[in-house]
């Protein structure tokens, strides 16, 4: 037969109020008290069902965390920053991999079965239909790393891209750059347009300034690796590239010592991310750092106002990026 | 109100056990029929609910995916691999992050109270202790990169990790070092135990070569790095080394070009994992290859096998860990 609160309660000399609390994420307990429940809790076996319990509360505190990159190695700390924070909040990363999937439909069908309070894209890449999806059949979404929009139609969280892109282009340009390149992210990816258009519009207009774009076929290592070997095959090679993002520096990096010449001395690189390995000695990637622990903590945020007052009106953050410097561009 | 399998069966024009078996993982549907009915659901928002078809069957096809290193980019490896081998088999992962844990005690009772069908622990650093954890609570759970016991109290896969450290040690001999050391991972880690005890086991009693051991921290770039500049600073300097794991490799590496040497002309290092960046051209580490996609898909087999057909005896798989030749030792 199933322990019940109040056997709890009476084992642990406490009111049936106060275990109850205990059990209650965000409620009030002093550590005292819940030390005395957590250990009559465990000496009878009693285990509160949150899926029973949201029976009643219309609430499973689970968390649909959706994303589709798990080759670019800065959505492990994506996922360690999400999971963590949830877990802190009471809630619960139901984790959806759509690395094989392009189409929102699946997912929105899979997170409703499992009667999700929420859902969490984590993705750059994805468009903006994917959140869309979620907030056409009524589940509250917040889009992590999305497409800002002044007036947009889900809740989004984000960089600022074109900022971005044109902190980029400045960067190379101060150091006397002359012929500068973007080997960009994929064509179809939200963040890889934007990026490109701030990148276009700072060198817009200028003189003496050589400037050409390419597209990689993904944000990945091998992706940046192609693309640069491609470019150095070709006659056109430019004095300097501002790459989509760090996984893509680090294979274009890798391509241009394969070839025999050196970063910055032959040619210049700069990422964008700032992700642990950029920092790596044996890279040292020159980057622009992405606030990613303020783009988890302030989409954490925004679920958790969801859930207390409702979805109310939808709301786009967008937060600014920072250079970095390190070994892959020229010195000023 | 809410949409019945009824309705959705005379929309589709089929049969009300197609419809159920559409929506039943593992049971056989014909694509054509399936498309019918994936179609009249969207149009008529039907939606099985997981959780309410659970009160029922026992069943939440939840699968509590329970880790602890988020900042070993081999770790994103192997989510990527249990996400999308849980999906296809029509299970849903739900992601404990252990990262601030060491008591398992906590992790029961959150998955209990979301009636997990199973857990998979994906650790090789957890003790035993945490799956046996879940084992005495009656919940069924499989360590995937667990320590290995020839009489399992739990289900586990794992590597062979004494072997692993034999082969580590004897690639190191054959290459002619005969000052040849082992900078382990965290000394409490089952898997630098089992290492350790490999790499001394194979040069037990050999004459003309000196061996010494030290522990990092973590395994972690930071951790192997700090450990490698303290041995630098030592006066006792070895020809080669065998670090804990990839990322402790690259660490170790990054000191060792830091220092102003070659990596391999004046100190060897060899790696365990083969986790992606290892290939990576600016890394290019020698090492031994743990067969990720197989603990994962072993482990998968598992949970499966256990939802099928109960839990039974326990089992343990160990499989064989292979040398890759990369660029960070001398040549034979």
């Amino acid at each position: 037969m199933a322990v019940t609160l109040k056997e709890v309660a009476a084992l642990a000399g406490v009111s049936r109020s106060a275990v109850s609390r205990c059990f209650t994420e965000g409620a009030s307990v002093s550590p005292a008290t819940r030390a005395k429940i957590n250990k009559a809790a465990d000496q009878l076996g009693y285990r509160p069902n949150a899926l029973a319990s949201s029976l009643t509360t219309g609430r499973t505190k689970l968390i649909g965390l959706v994303s589709n990159n798990f080759h670019n190695p800065i959505f492990l700390q994506v996922f360690d920053l999400f999971t963590r924070g949830l877990q802190e909040r009471g809630l619960r990363p139901l984790l959806v991999n759509l690395s094989d999937e392009n189409e929102p439909a699946a997912s929105v069908r899979l997170l409703q079965q499992y009667s999700v309070d929420a859902v969490i894209v984590a993705s750059s890449t994805l468009p903006v239909s994917f959140a869309e999806a979620f907030h056409a059949e009524g589940v509250p979404v917040v889009h992590a790393f999305g497409r800002h929009a002044d007036n947009p139609k889900v809740n989004v969280v984000g960089i600022d891209n074109k900022e971005a892109g044109r902190m980029a282009a400045r960067e190379l340009i101060r150091r006397g750059y002359n012929k500068i390149s973007m080997l960009a992210g994929p064509e179809s990816a939200t963040s890889t347009q934007d990026r490109l258009f701030g990148f276009l519009d700072a060198v817009k207009g200028m003189r003496d300034l050589e400037v050409s774009t390419s597209f990689a076929t993904a944000y990945s290592y091998d992706a940046g690796w192609e693309e640069m070997n491609r470019l150095l095959q070709s006659k056109d090679v430019a004095q300097a590239y501002f790459c989509g993002d760090d996984v893509l520096s680090i294979g274009a990096l890798a391509a241009v010592q394969n070839a025999g010449l050196s970063v910055p001395e032959d040619i210049g690189l700069i990422g964008l991310n700032d992700m642990e390995m950029a920092r790596w000695n044996n890279i040292n990637l020159t980057t622009i750092r992405q606030p990613i622990p303020e783009v988890v903590s302030i989409s954490l945020d925004m679920v958790t106002s969801i859930l207390k007052d409702g979805t109310g009106p939808t709301k786009a953050h967008l937060l600014p990026c920072e250079f970095i410097e390190r070994g892959t561009l020229r010195a000023l």
